[in-house]
Parts: structure tokens; sequence; C-alpha cells
């Protein structure tokens, strides 16, 4: 050990896939993270409900305990790795408010208690550090906070979510369908055995949360983010995407808008949409995740790894854990968050895409000119259109793709189209991203 | 003005492409500067040459002074724009002596005196930041020091020159030879009007030498990193990788290696390489820049953005300002080096290596023996060989693709080949990269 200086107590919640590679390293690495800290590291314990567990690797018996209040009352740095947001809530403030630093990777709990848990740390000068919570390996949260603080972010356009962005790629590689690919991905070990907080959009919306409040320097509640999920992008919604160079990806997009009436805000949002199969995203494969940002200056850059894994996101943890250890020894405050921006979220339906509408509609003349009509009435221009006879009970299917319009003209169309005589389903929607703003 | 807050003074040294951005964007933006910081940033004076200079974007005359010293001595940061190394060292020495934060973009100075600068701000507790030193806007120094801290870092592989690789991807893509797609890379603005210190490598070994510094937290002499340009790629080379599947990129590569004698080391070196076209970094078009960066549990990362451009790199720049301003604000020490990991810079000839060897050979039976018998004697075994006759005076084309081996065996392999009867001329030796390590 280093004469004369203090060790630093860390407190490991949770012993899951992420927590038990953080202690482990604390464990093997510990002279390694002394030289880069100035200071040993001491693993003070890990919290976990069950002892007896089996552990991937495992841990010596000595350090595990029940009694996490008391782990996290003897620690100057507590890494939180529990999941769930009510009990980590609970331990993330008993952290902060007894003056301990604080490491997350919890999307759910900063997704909804950001700001209150922000504010407590900020109250006694604590750091509360969460590059894991997004992207897992890549480091995306810093860049954001800090390397971008004198540029203006503008857009970003993230696949945040190693498991769909796995079961799209399969049904693109593959021609599956949904279930199928997902079922692939499941015995692969790439979706867990409820997969519902992935397929569903949630856990990218959680994500979408995060990234844009740190983008746009303001508060972005989980509730203003709406989310759609996977489960009804079908095998033939991405063969039309293929035969138009498009690629279907679930993306968490943050934007800045200025809505209908001049006032400038932001929009964050999770949905599957087309890409263009030359945007630096198309070609993220398997369950790889990568965040593209468009700002004023920096332009386009992106930050592509691995999303997930035990070991990859133990590096973001650690990359933390380090960081906030630095800090006891060289003194400092906190990192406080930038001051607010103030930028309202703005409503979703002033949010504006492109859209690929597929229709089943009757296989007879003249359906193309009223379909056509009816969306022109509500003010969205359509780009393309292509009708394809199926053969079956005398329908066909057309698929329309539109210029740019804002969401809640989509809305208005889907409803016209929903009623019309002609149109005997509309069997999805797909918003087309990853164009220049302001086209079409 | 927020009340009570003291101003803080930024001067900017240099009204080139950078330096003209970002002073522009201390005046036009003052007041979201100071939303971020907390305290109003002041731009102080802007130091140029030559006070009548035409300038893009044009900056107010009352701004401007020839006085650097004085300037410098009146700024709470100081940022280094004028590029060069005797006077860019002479005042940010000056500033960190006088307590000054710097940001800088200089990568010759942080190359040539980076530990001198990086004690000299220790010793005061100045901040030294140097983001956009490497990769224009790519947030990279961030992730290698901050995020990555926790993780080791295995292997950096860059693509850090934009110049070289716009005209290697003119090469590719059109066929050119290296003349010609330089003249279209000059023409186009990609080029200076003095290519020298891009096409020779020199400026991709500065970026080795910082990069493999902070990633291996050691000291890389500039000295120490062997460099190889473009100028002598041929059209034919290019050619040949595409018929392989490889693409021709200028590498900065950055390395942890163990030396035959057991010694652990690093390894910093910048030549062009083959890289497999499945590679992340063969998908960097134009004058693009990206770093590839492998660690012990991050796995493959990979940073995309512009590596050059006014706006872009004062994007970065304004990170860094904005960065050492908050330390104005919140308190706080000066970022410190992370201490020494005392790892030496290895022998380059212990670097190993895949390599293709072009040679013009004599059209006669044997040949192929012979060469393959002097390889396999030096101790090197070949995966590859493909002979094609030239027609041109009884000589043919044999392109060798070699198993790995360290440089100091390629060196006597080139040596013996260079003396054989049976081969007229070693036309080029190209370095494979991007496979797994440890292979082949």
């Amino acid at each position: 050990m280093t004469p004369g200086v203090q060790p630093i107590r860390v407190a490991v919640l949770g012993a899951g896939t992420v927590g038990a590679e953080v202690a482990d390293r604390l464990l093997t690495r510990a002279a390694e993270f002394e030289s880069r800290v100035g200071a040993p590291l001491v693993l003070a314990g890990v919290a976990v409900r069950d002892l007896d567990a089996p552990r991937t690797p495992a841990l010596p018996r000595e350090l595990l305990t029940t009694d996490a209040e008391s782990l996290v009352l003897g620690a100057h740095i507590v890494v939180e790795l529990i999941g769930g947001v009510d009990r980590a809530r609970e331990l993330v403030l008993l952290a902060l408010e007894s003056g301990a630093d604080v490491v997350t990777g919890n999307k759910a709990l900063l997704a909804t208690h950001g700001p209150e848990l922000f504010a407590a740390a900020e109250r006694v000068g604590a750091q509360l550090n969460y590059e894991a919570s997004v992207g897992g390996a890549i480091p995306i949260i810093r860049p954001l906070r800090d390397s971008l603080a004198g540029d203006d972010v503008q857009r970003i356009l993230g696949i945040v979510n190693g498991t769909t962005n796995f079961v799209l790629d399969r049904m693109d590689a593959h021609g599956d369908s949904f279930e199928d690919a997902l079922a692939t991905a499941t015995e692969l070990g790439y979706a867990e055995a409820d997969p519902t907080g992935d397929v569903s959009g949630l856990d990218a919306a959680h994500k979408a949360a995060i990234l844009a409040g740190l983008a746009f320097h303001t508060t972005v509640p989980l509730s203003s983010v709406p989310v759609e999920g996977i489960e009804r992008v079908t095998a033939e919604q991405v063969a039309a995407g293929r035969g138009t160079g498009h690629v279907v990806k679930l993306l968490a997009i943050c934007e800045r808008l200025t809505g209908p009436d001049g006032v400038e805000g932001v929009s964050a949002r999770v949905h599957p949409a087309l890409l263009p199969r030359d945007h630096p995203l198309a070609s993220v494969r398997g369950a790889n995740n990568a965040i593209f940002v468009q700002a004023s200056d920096a332009r386009d850059l992106m930050f592509y790894g691995a999303g997930a894994g035990g070991p990859e996101t133990s590096s973001a943890v650690l990359g933390d854990l380090v960081a906030a250890a630095r800090r006891h020894v060289i003194g400092g405050p906190g990192l406080a968050a930038a001051p607010s921006s103030g930028l309202p979220v703005l409503d979703p339906g002033v949010v504006s895409s492109r859209y690929q509408i597929s229709l089943v509609v009757r296989d007879e003349p003249g359906v193309l000119a009223a379909v056509a009509g009816l969306v022109a009435d509500l003010g969205v221009s359509i780009e393309t259109a292509q009708q394809t006879r199926s053969g079956v009970g005398g329908t066909a299917t057309l698929v329309i793709g539109t210029h740019r319009a804002p969401e809640a003209a989509l809305a208005a169309v889907v409803r016209a189209l929903s009623g019309a005589a002609e149109v005997e389903q509309v069997a999805g929607v797909l918003r087309v991203e990853g164009d220049r703003p302001k086209d079409g």
C-alpha cells in the first residue's frame, strides 16, 4: 500500500452479471487500481440477497453480506448494481446522504428518479456517475457531458438495446419472422427469459430519457417518451425495407426542435425505423450498440461497441469508480450537473418524420387514387407508392412512403385510412430516419 | 451576467481555421457558455501575427493583438492554436507558470514536449486539456483517460489523418495512382499546399505518441515511433488488396506487448496496412477519422467523426474550455495525469505483424521454391503466394503473404530477398492488421 494514504472503501451492491465482475476486478487488479488512483481501493463487501447463490466469477464468502445498509454506511464509494427501482433508490439515497459517492448502471432508476438523485448528490457534494447506464462499455455519458459541453447537440440516434438489434439483424439477414428471431436470441443468450422490457422498447426508452436530459441540459421524464417496440415488425416490412435500400433498427431518438408555435424544446422517443443502408448505424450488427450524435460544430460523431455483457459493462463501472476514487485523493467537488437549459419537452405530435405506411386494400381500380386523395386532404404528401397483388380474397398490399410530416398528421392519416371503405387494414407504420434534417 | 460571479478571461492564441471559429463562438454564444459554466466567459483578446490578414469568420479589430505575452498574462484560460512547436511551447509554459489553464490542439507540441508541459501544469495545479489534438471533433482523449481508467487498453488502431485517408480512399474507389489521388485531394482542399507532414505519416505519428502515452499511462517519445508514409503505396498494391478482400489504410497503431525476453512494454508506430473489408475501420471513407480501441473488458470500441475542419475542431477546443472554466466556478484541482505505469517503449523489432511482400522476380521455373526456402530459413512462414507474369523483360510479380512474424525477421527477409539472384526487386511491403491478436 502507498504509505500515508487512506484506503478507499468500496461497497458493491448486487453480485449479478456485472456486480460479480466488478467485485472480482477489485480483488484481482488491486495493485493496478492503486497505481491509477494513488490510493488503495478496498472492496469492503458485496451485498447480496442470497449468500449461497452460484456466481460467475465466484466471490469469497466472507465478503458477502445481506445487510446492504451497514455496508453502504461504512463505504466511501457505493457501486449500485442491484437493478430495479425502489430498493435501488433507497440505497443510493442512503449512500449519497451519508456523503458517499455513487456509481450506478441502473437506467430504470435514473430515468425515473434521476432529478431527485442528482439533487441529493449536489446537496452533499458527492459524485453520481452512471456511464454504464447507456451503451454498456461504450463511453457516451462523459463525451456528451464533457467533450461536447461547448457544442450544441442537435440530434441523437441510438441503437441502445442489444437484444432488439440482434433480433432485427436476424430478421434482416435471414428473413426470419420476429418470433423465430426472438427464439434464436433466447437460445443464444442474447434475450432474457422474459424479454418484454427489451422488445417493448422500455429499456431503450430509459436510455433515451437519460441521453436527452444530458445532451440538452434539461429534464426529460420517462413518461414523456413515446415508445413503440419491435413486436409488430413483420418479415414483410423488413423485406420491403431491403428492397428500398433500408434496414429496420430500433432507435432511441433525441432531438432539439422548434414547435409550430415557435417554442424551442426537445423530444425523446423510441420506435423501429427504416435507416438507409449507407448510414453508419446501419452496419451495427448483432447485439452491438452504437450512438450517432449530430452537433452544430462537431457534425456527425459515432460511438460504437458492446452494449451489454458482464465484463464489458464492468469496464464502464470501473472507469466511473476510478474517477470517483481519484477525487478522494486529489480533492475537488462532486461533478455537478451543468445548469439547466430549461428547454421543455415538446408534445410528441409536433415531431416530424417520413413514414412508410403498409395497407391491405381492395384489389380494384381507383383505390390508389382514393387513398392518395385522402392522405393529401390531411396535408401529408406522398413520395412513393407501391401496390402488389396479394392474391388473397381480392386484396392487394399498398405501401405508401410520405414526405416529412408531423406525428399529429400521421395519426389523423391512420385514423382516416382505417375508416376508409377501400382499406381493409392498416398493416403497419414505420418511420424513416437517418436522412439529413429538413429534407423532403 | 450572473450577479456576484467573476467573469473568466479567455485568451485565444492564433486566428487560423480553428482559432477564428473558437473566438467567434465565444462572442456569439456568450449567453449559452455562461449558462453552462455558471460564470461569463469573456474573450480577452486574440493574438495574431498580422492584424490585417483576412479571417473566416471575421473578428472585431479591437480584440486582435500582436502582444501574445501580455494577453497570456492577463488571462485565466489560454487557448493555444498557433501551431508549430517552439513559440507555442514558450507561450504555453508562460501561461501555465502564471497559473492559467491551457487548452491546446497542438499535437506536435504535445508529442515533443508533453512531459515538460504536464509537469509544469501539475506544479501549479493548472489544467492542460488537449482533446482537439487527436481526431478533431471526435472525443477520444477523455474516453481514454477517464472512461477507460478502470480497464486495460491492449491495442489502438487509428485512422487519425484525414488527408491520407482521403488519398487512400480515392486510390481504392477509383483505382487512382498516389499522385493523381493527392492532386485531387489538393484540388478539393483536403490536402495542404505542402502535404509532406500528412503523407509522410508525421502528423499521424504525433497522434500515435499522444494516444499511446495516454492509453498505457506512460511516456512515448515521438522519436520512438517508427513512421512510414503513404508515398510509396502503389495502385497495384491497392488493387491486390481489393483482390484479397482488404483495403489499404494509414494506421496509427499503439500496442501493449511482451518482448521476447518477457519484458512488458508498449509500442507505437505508423504505417500503411491492409485491413479486412469487414473491419469497422475499413468503412471509414473520405477525410473522416476513427479510432478503434481494444480493451480487456470493454473489448472493441470505435469512435468515429470528422478529424479536421475549423468548426469541427473548435467543438473539441470549446469542450475543453468549458471543462476548464467550470473548475474556476466549482473549484477543485487540475486534472492531473494518472500516475505512470512505467511501461517501457519496446524496440520496434519485437513488434509482430503479418506481411504482404510484393516482389519482381525472374519469370522462370523454381523461383517460388527458391524464394519460399529463403523466407523459411529466416523463420518466417508463408501463408499465401501468388505469381503473375508481367510480360516485361521476362519478369513476373510474386506477392507473398506471411504468417505473423517480428519486424526484425521481416527486415532480415527483405535484406535476403534483395540480395537473391531470383529477385529483381522488392517492390513493396504492407503489414496486414485488424485480425484478432495472436492468430496466424
